[in-house]
């Protein structure tokens, strides 16, 4: 696969941009990346435009376009609503429903989230670097951190909702519309649970298991594949 | 959840046992677990026992029985084939593998594998770590590790065999019985993808992203939960 980067510009066929500091230095110096050699840039907004390394100046370099920019997959209309948790799990849970295509990623304040104040300069991170490696050319779209309360009744929530419930029956086939609700750590407490169904979420099971948190939002957007 | 330890042997209602020493450190340093509240012991061949905590000697702490050993959730038979690949995406693999139940881990050396060795005494701690997170009482049976082709003619793999594959058809709902071939970052060459064919494998697809390997696995194997 070749090497992508996220620029918020594409160049057209012959021009030339400098990338950015990080992104240059990643193909300068971790990859050492060969003059000449193709890479892609995506915008994050859905395009992509393949490239070559053409020069450096200064520590940036210099990138010529080879193609018209084009379209690429761009992420569905899957909202994954996550309950805060620690660090680790909930990057790794971004990182895979990026990788899986949802469009958008809230993150909500559970009664068992076991942090109480979001970093969403390092979720867009991971989110950017999931992006570039899983080949997609939008960026999920990163909501700011709300009460599970809020997020409930936020506008533009998908009709088809589940709710993942240890119990219920095995979340079945979806088509590309669906909000997705995830517990933290430890899971969703009953409270929170009749509130989401309350607001039109469906339990749905993911096995006889007891999940950790990333394998809870992988396993449950494969189900809705589709 | 009540915490759970894995001991060979399980404790007759009223009988008393020692833990290990890893386990006490857990269950005393670490948990600072209170005399006479309950935990679970599994014994990793499908069974397990609820117990509480009655005292310490020496470093270890003494449990009692409460229940007659009950059986539990012991896995399918479900045969993963996973390709190596550096430590922390073969091990997250392992971990949701193990939640999402399956029955046996094969360890499989692939082209692309950027390790040519295996740590089986790690991957076990990985197993049995999860084993006791998610509630289940066998923990996945862990092959030698094995090349490819070796991997691909061995016996007792069950009849519908899944290789995931980029470009190929979604991965369909399938029974319990299920092979499951999953190559290591940077994915499976045209030739192992062709042997695994000829072998009996059919490819199947997790969506138009490129996935790590934790997430294939995850992803796979709820596609195949049924």
């Amino acid at each position: 696969m070749s090497r992508r980067y996220l620029h918020p510009v594409l160049p057209a066929p012959g021009a030339r941009l400098l990338l950015d500091r990080a992104a240059s230095h990643h193909l300068l110096e971790v990859c050492r990346h060969p003059r000449g050699a193709p890479l892609r840039l995506f915008d994050g907004r859905g395009r992509e435009a393949l490239c070559r390394l053409v020069g450096v100046e200064g520590n940036l370099a210099l990138v010529e376009g080879l193609q018209e920019p084009r379209e690429s997959f761009s992420g569905s209309w899957r909202v994954l609503l996550l309950a805060l948790c620690k660090g680790p799990a909930f990057e790794a849970a971004l990182r895979m429903a990026c990788e899986l295509g949802v469009g958008e990623v809230r993150p909500v304040l559970a009664a068992r989230s076991n942090l109480r104040r979001g970093n969403e300069d390092r979720w867009r991170r991971v989110l950017e670097a999931a992006s570039r490696q899983c080949g997609r050319a939008t960026l999920p779209a990163l909501a700011e951190l709300s009460p599970l309360p809020v997020a409930l009744e936020a506008q533009g929530l998908p009709a088809e909702r589940w709710v993942a419930t240890p119990t219920a029956p095995l979340a079945a086939h979806s088509g590309e519309d669906l909000a997705l609700l995830i517990g933290p750590e430890g899971g969703l407490d009953e409270a929170e649970i009749a509130a989401a169904r309350a607001a039109g979420f469906t339990p749905v099971g993911l096995g006889p298991l007891i999940l950790r948190v990333d394998t809870a939002v992988a396993a449950a957007l494969a189900r809705a594949l589709g």
